[in-house]
């Protein structure tokens, strides 16, 4: 994190691009839910395609799914949501705020000072009632986590996939938690996605596999862009650990608030297809062809917030630079998330600078995700750039209808080359791709 | 729609296949709610990154947006949810069954023939409380459609991209309806996903534009290859209108439960920003710096079900053919949303195949959405890939050790042909861009 971030710099500057707005906000917000803007739903994209990518796509040891938010109510019996899934909630006897006890320095109300009720459980699961008449339809639960998802199609997949173990299954999808204090911008909502994955594994090969999706996950970060000396692993304790969990660790990321969850690597052994089996009386066991054994799979589960990913970049990428006297606050996204990889923007509005701006755009929209601007100063307009994270962009000026050459300006440099327009997609692909801008042959001929 | 498919079969063939599962199956299955499998959220994924691609990235006039499921609660008086969004309910006398009264052709129970109650209204938007305690926090419902988070942050958005209309503003996302009478499979559900756009424009051009909409739309289902006569266009009668509708017209489908809805284009003039203008006390009004004009724009909005989408797609690829004999189950699907592209195949599984086999994949691999597959034996595995779509299997054989030449075989027609391993990903490329087998030069020199 560099110094000079804030929770409020970040979120200011999220409201004033368009990256993430407060719901509803002209009805004065909804406590704790967010919209992504035009360029947040872009980013947020990037975020989950490129786990996606990494965690299903380019392996051949696991699938993806996509269940329903509302399950069988029976579902958070088995799996201890019913029972367990609660914060202690006290609440203050004078000006009535309520607090999660374990969450306070003093037995006295942070607000007012006053004496505190004796805490009591709060089930953190949301719920509604499925079915035409609330008195007596079905009580459902809006689901906590998407992890149980999984567990409960675990034979499905088996049978119709015929894959083998070691096996993962990958889902992003909504999850919900009615938590009694959220806060801190999206870190904690109440509404929020997540990104999970339960790997299958023989009873054995348990704590190699989850040293290897503690590695793994570790580096997604950094190979998105993420800087080393803001994410750490932190193992838990034995203290620390559920009662279903073997080991866990977190990737922490150093936002404004401190170092704080981004992702939690966890080995649960096998418990949660032991209590799926128990409580559904199907057999979840799986047998092994190959050596003829048949066992209950220990799972490794890697579980990420999509929202607290999207922040963490953010974050991250936020810089403010002393250029010629003013500050320049720019979004040093990684290229692959960047919710524009190029922007074209003619000098100014001109009838004559239009059409071949126009042209050029229309040609590398095909290539790239591309925005074209030609409102306000160019001035304005490479702010606006800079603030969205646009790695590149393309200036078209008078002097383009001469000699048929444009500027791309790098975000980051701030360098510029000029260059024919013929070659631009082969040197915006190479940029894009890493290369800086004097990286030889290709730049060659290129006027700086 | 062929004749032969029923929504039986295609059920089963979801289940066995892995693109479909009821949700929480092992527990009894909940009412209404399913699960994409490993092959179902590929599909899906491509379904939905099909329209956003359409929708949002190939236009220069559109943005998306991806808002929270729980929305301040006054968004739902001001769009008339509170108030209006019900069904008639109706319950037997005798055996307790409850019905649509507008969906009955007879005043008596359809299961038993008993007397029915008066029809009253019944809300059909799920409701929860957020909050730590249930008796005094705030009820919140379940958003019944994306399109209101659309136009709660229409100022968010026109102030932020600085874009002027005419302006599309396009969301993915689940809704919500505790529907009386949900089913037929995936088609009406009780949880479901939307794809709406809301497009902005200047009130006198508001015709224009529905009608360039309701083409748009219909073209987009025929591209991704829908067979025209299975699709149709229903204009609404002035009497069916919903009362904020200028117009509206929907793209049916033949399902085998008969022509049903799969999207609506509504023309919806400014009937929403003036209710949220209202509500909210907010001015929703836009400027046009160009014309100097202030008016409340006018709303054409295509909304589309995503589920419903893919089980259109899922029926309308579905065939039955015969071959030598038996029966051959196949997947017509348009090779954009095929989950899988391409399958390696070796024989069987053989220590001598199997390392050209893998090499073969992890090429191909970068390139496509493979699946290596040795299992079974090889027409078992040809009838996997048929059933899930895979437009091209590349089998490998022990004829491929000495000649290192691969068999191609084509999904569609049966064809196969024999060429050099090193032109597999040209061929490949050609194939899946819709070239046939006999396209001249590039196949020349294969042996069919």
């Amino acid at each position: 994190m560099s110094e000079s971030v804030t929770m409020d710099k970040i979120v200011s500057l999220c409201k004033r691009r368009g990256f993430i707005f407060q719901s509803s906000e002209i009805y004065g917000g909804l406590g704790s839910c967010w919209d992504y803007g035009p360029v947040g739903v872009e980013l947020k994209r990037n975020v989950k395609n490129a786990w996606w990518r990494s965690m299903v796509e380019s392996r051949g040891d696991s699938v993806g799914l996509d269940c329903s938010i509302m399950m069988h109510p029976t579902v958070w019996r088995a799996s201890g949501h019913v029972e367990g899934f609660s914060d202690p909630l006290v609440e203050c006897k004078v000006c009535h705020m309520r607090w999660r006890a374990d969450q306070l320095d003093k037995p006295a109300c942070p607000s007012c000072g006053g004496e505190l009720t004796e805490p009591r459980n709060f089930n953190l699961m949301f719920k509604t009632f499925m079915g035409p008449v609330e008195e007596d339809a079905a009580v459902v639960y809006l689901r906590p986590e998407t992890a149980q998802g999984i567990f409960v199609n675990f034979e499905n997949v088996v049978t119709t996939t015929r894959k083998r173990l070691p096996l993962g299954i990958a889902q992003i999808g909504k999850s919900f938690r009615n938590e009694i204090t959220p806060g801190n911008f999206t870190f904690r909502t109440r509404e929020f996605e997540q990104m999970e994955m339960e790997f299958f594994v023989k009873p054995g090969t348990d704590e190699e596999w989850y040293r290897y999706w503690a590695g793994e996950r570790f580096k997604w970060y950094l190979d998105l862009g993420i800087r080393a000396e803001n994410l750490r692993m932190r193992e838990h304790e034995k203290s620390e650990l559920a009662h279903y969990a073997k080991a866990c660790a977190d990737v922490e990321y150093l936002f404004p608030i401190g170092w704080s969850e981004l992702e939690g690597i966890a080995n649960r052994a096998d418990f949660d297809l032991t209590q799926h089996a128990k409580w559904s009386g199907k057999d979840l066991s799986y047998f092994d062809s190959q050596t003829n054994e048949r066992f209950i799979p220990y799972v490794i589960e890697p579980s990420a917030g999509a929202d607290r990913s999207v922040l963490a970049f953010l974050v991250d990428a936020y810089r403010e630079e002393d250029v010629e006297g003013t500050t320049r606050v720019v979004l040093k996204l990684h290229p692959s998330l960047a919710p524009v990889k190029v922007a074209i923007l003619p000098l100014s509005r001109n009838e004559k600078l239009t059409p071949l701006a126009k042209e050029i755009h229309e040609r590398l929209s095909r290539n790239f995700v591309t925005e074209y601007d030609d409102t306000q100063s160019i001035g304005r307009r490479y702010r606006r750039q800079d603030e969205i994270g646009t790695p590149l962009c393309v200036t078209v000026d008078f002097e383009s209808l001469e000699d048929n050459q444009v500027t791309i300006r790098d975000r980051d440099s701030l360098a510029q080359i000029r260059l024919p327009v013929a070659r631009l997609e082969e040197a915006l692909k190479a940029k894009l791709a890493g290369e800086s801008f004097d990286a030889g042959s290709l730049w060659a001929g290129a006027r700086a």
